[in-house]
C-alpha cells in the first residue's frame, strides 16, 4: 500500500476513494494513537488484505471499503464482453466478502451495489454505477451517523459527565460515529462536557481510538481503567452513558456489545444514569429471537496476557513509535477472552437510531421506520 | 540488597529473618511473575527502603517486614547505655514508619513490638524480646490466615469456580493469604475446582501475582480482563467470589479493596453469587463511622495509561526477562486513577475472619472476639 499522507490528522473520512488512481484510501488505524497515516490500497485484493489485516475497522467503515473495493475491482476490469465482466465481479465480490467472515457488513454493502449495477446494460454503464452507489453507500453512513447526532445531542447537557466504552466513533464508521455522535452534535451546538473512556480492556480501543479521536475534537476527556466506572458512579461523577453496538436485536432489544458493555450497564441501572445505544439501522438483527443464541467470539489469550503499545519510560515523552508486546501476567497461566456480552432491554434506557431514539421494546413496531426488510 | 535465592520458588514465606546474618528477606515481588528472586536487606534502612519500593506489598507482609526491620535496627546497636538505645530505637522506628506514611500494619506492627520490649530491663533483654516479638507477629499472621482458611474452605465445593480480585494472596501476607487461604485449605482437603483471576488494571496484580501463586499451588485458572466477569456471570460461569479487603469499617461492615472489588459486587449481587471477603482482624477500623469517609488515594496516571511486563512476541515464549513499560493510549489524553473503592455491607454475603464468618453488619456485635480495642 502507498503512504498518501503522513502526519498531524485533518478532517478526514476514515474512508475515501480516489478515482484517479483507482484506489481505497484508508486511515490506518493499527498505527492509531502513536501515528496518523493514510494508505492507498493499489487493487481490489489489497483493499480486501486492509480489511483482514484490520487497517480498518468497525461496522460502518468496512461496510464503505468493501463497497469501494468491489468498485475498485469493477473498475479495473479491460474489455466490453459482459459474461467476462460478470465472473471478474464474482471473483471480485467472493474475495472481499472473505476478508472478514463473521461480520455482515461488508456483505450487505455489496449487495447493494450489485443491486443497483444491473440498472447498467454495459459493461462502462456497470462500472460507472458501482462507483456511483459506493459513494452512495458511504454519504449514507456519515448521514445516518449524523442523524444519530442530532437525536443524541439532546441528551447532553452542559456541565455532564458522560462515559462510553470501547470505540463507536468516527473511525468505526465513515464519519461522525454512532456513540460519538450525539457528542460532536453536542460541541458543535456549543455544549461543554467532560467524557470518561473506558480504557476498554483486552483491546484497548477506549484508551487508544476513542481518546485519540476526542482529542482530535478538542473534547475534554480522561481515560480510565474499566474497573473504576463503578467508583465514579457512586461518587455521582457519571451523568450519563452511550456506547455503540456490534449488533441489537430488533425484536427484544437486546444489545450485543464489546466486553464489558453489560456491566457497565449494571451499574449505570444501580445508580439511575440514564445508558443509551447508538446504533445505525444496519445493526439491527431483525430474525434472531434470543440474545442469548449470539455467537459470542472467544478471542485469542494473548490480548488478555499482554498488551501493545508504544516503548517508553512511564512518566516521560514516548521517543520513538517502536510497538512493542509486553507480556503482563503469569507466564504459563492461560486466559479467557470472551469479545463481546449481550446487556438486557431493561437495562437501556434507549437506543438513539437515524429515526430517533425509542425504547429498546419499541424497536419491532418501530420496524419500518427502521430499515426492516422482511426475509 | 543482597540476592539470597535466584530460580524455581520453593513453599518460602513471603518475609523471613535471618537472625545469623541480622537481615530481613524478602520476595522481591516487583519481578514477579517473570522472575523468582528473595532478597536480603543489610540494615533497617534498606528494610524501610524496600516497602517504600514495593519490593514487598500487601498489609500483612509490610507489617512483618516493619516489625523484623525495627528488630533488625533494635539489634544493630552496640553497647549497654538504656538512654542512648531507646534514641536509636525511637530513630529506627520513624525511619520504617515513614516508609509508606498510609499504611496502618507496619505502625501496629512495630508498636507490638515496642509494648513486649518493655518487659526488658537490658539492652540485650531488649534487643532479643524485639526479635522474639516480631517473629511472634509474622507467626501470628500466619496463623491467622490458617484460621481464615479453616473457616472459609467450606464455603468451597467440588466444581465450583471461584472469581477473585486483585492479589490478597500469600505474597500480600506473611504466608497463605486471606482471600486464597479458602483456597489453599479446600486443595488441601481434596477438593476440585477453579479461579478466575480478575486482571485488575492497572496494575494487574491478579493476572501478575494471583495467577503466579495459583501457578505456583498447582490450582487451575484462568486470567480474564476485568470486562469479563459480567459476562461470565450471565453464563452461569462463576459460583463464588473471594476477596481480600484493605480496610472494613467494624461499625457499617463496608469494605474498601482495590478498584474494581465494587463493581463485582454489584454484578454478583445481580446474579445471587454469594460474594465474601477475607480479612485478619487487623483490617478492621473500629473508628470511622462512613464508608464514604475512606480516603481514596488517586494514584498516578501513568499506570492507566500504559502497562509493564515482559518484553515480547504476543504468542511466542519470553525470550528475556527485560521488563518494559509499553504507553498504551493516547499520547496527551490525560487519566483518572482512583485506587480503591468501597462496597457496601447490602453486597457482601459474609466477611471471612480468623474467628469465623460473620454478616458484615454483625461485626460490631462480635468485635470482643475480633480484636477490638477500645481507643
Amino acid at each position: 500500500m502507498n503512504v498518501i499522507f503522513r502526519g498531524h490528522p485533518q478532517p478526514f473520512r476514515t474512508v475515501t476513494f480516489d478515482a484517479a488512481k483507482n484506489s481505497v484510501q484508508l486511515i490506518e488505524q493499527r498505527l492509531l494513537p502513536h501515528e496518523f497515516k493514510i494508505v492507498g490500497t493499489k487493487d481490489y485484493r489489497e483493499t480486501a488484505r486492509a480489511i483482514t489485516d484490520m487497517v480498518v475497522r468497525g461496522a460502518g467503515a468496512i461496510g464503505a471499503t468493501a463497497a469501494y473495493g468491489l468498485a475498485q475491482g469493477v473498475l479495473a476490469f479491460r474489455g466490453t464482453d459482459l459474461k467476462k465482466f460478470a465472473g471478474h465481479v464474482q471473483a471480485v465480490y467472493q474475495t472481499l466478502a472473505d476478508a472478514r467472515p463473521t461480520a455482515v457488513d461488508p456483505v450487505n454493502a455489496m449487495n447493494g451495489v450489485l443491486r443497483e449495477m444491473t440498472r447498467g446494460e454495459t459493461v462502462v454503464e456497470q462500472q460507472s454505477i458501482a462507483l456511483a452507489a459506493a459513494e452512495e453507500f458511504a454519504n449514507e453512513d456519515v448521514q445516518h451517523c449524523a442523524e444519530i447526532g442530532r437525536h443524541g445531542a439532546k441528551l447532553i447537557r452542559n456541565g455532564m459527565n458522560v462515559l462510553t466504552h470501547c470505540n463507536a466513533g468516527w473511525l468505526a464508521f465513515v464519519d461522525i460515529g454512532t456513540a460519538t455522535a450525539p457528542m460532536y452534535a453536542a460541541q458543535a451546538q456549543g455544549k461543554r462536557f467532560h467524557v470518561f473512556c473506558d480504557e476498554t480492556r483486552p483491546r484497548s480501543q477506549g484508551a487508544t481510538l476513542t481518546a485519540w479521536e476526542l482529542a482530535q475534537q478538542k473534547i475534554p476527556h480522561h481515560v480510565i481503567a474499566d474497573n473504576a466506572a463503578g467508583h465514579l458512579m457512586q461518587r455521582g461523577e457519571i451523568d450519563l452513558v452511550i456506547v455503540g453496538s456490534d449488533r441489537v436485536l430488533g425484536r427484544t432489544g437486546e444489545v450485543a456489545n464489546k466486553i464489558g458493555t453489560y456491566t457497565k450497564a449494571v451499574l449505570a441501572a444501580r445508580h439511575k444514569i440514564p445508558f443509551y445505544v447508538a446504533i445505525p439501522h444496519s445493526t439491527i438483527d431483525w430474525n434472531l429471537k434470543r440474545g442469548f443464541d449470539i455467537p459470542i467470539e472467544e478471542r485469542h489469550e494473548h490480548e488478555v496476557l499482554g498488551a501493545w503499545g508504544s516503548l517508553q519510560s512511564p512518566t516521560g515523552p514516548a521517543k520513538t513509535h517502536k510497538r512493542a508486546y509486553v507480556r503482563v501476567a503469569n507466564p504459563g497461566s492461560p486466559a479467557r477472552n470472551p469479545g463481546f456480552d449481550v446487556t438486557p432491554a431493561e437495562l437501556i434506557t434507549g437506543i438513539i437510531t437515524p429515526a430517533g431514539i425509542f425504547k429498546p421494546k419499541e424497536l419491532w413496531a418501530r420496524r419500518h421506520k427502521l430499515g426492516f426488510q422482511s426475509a
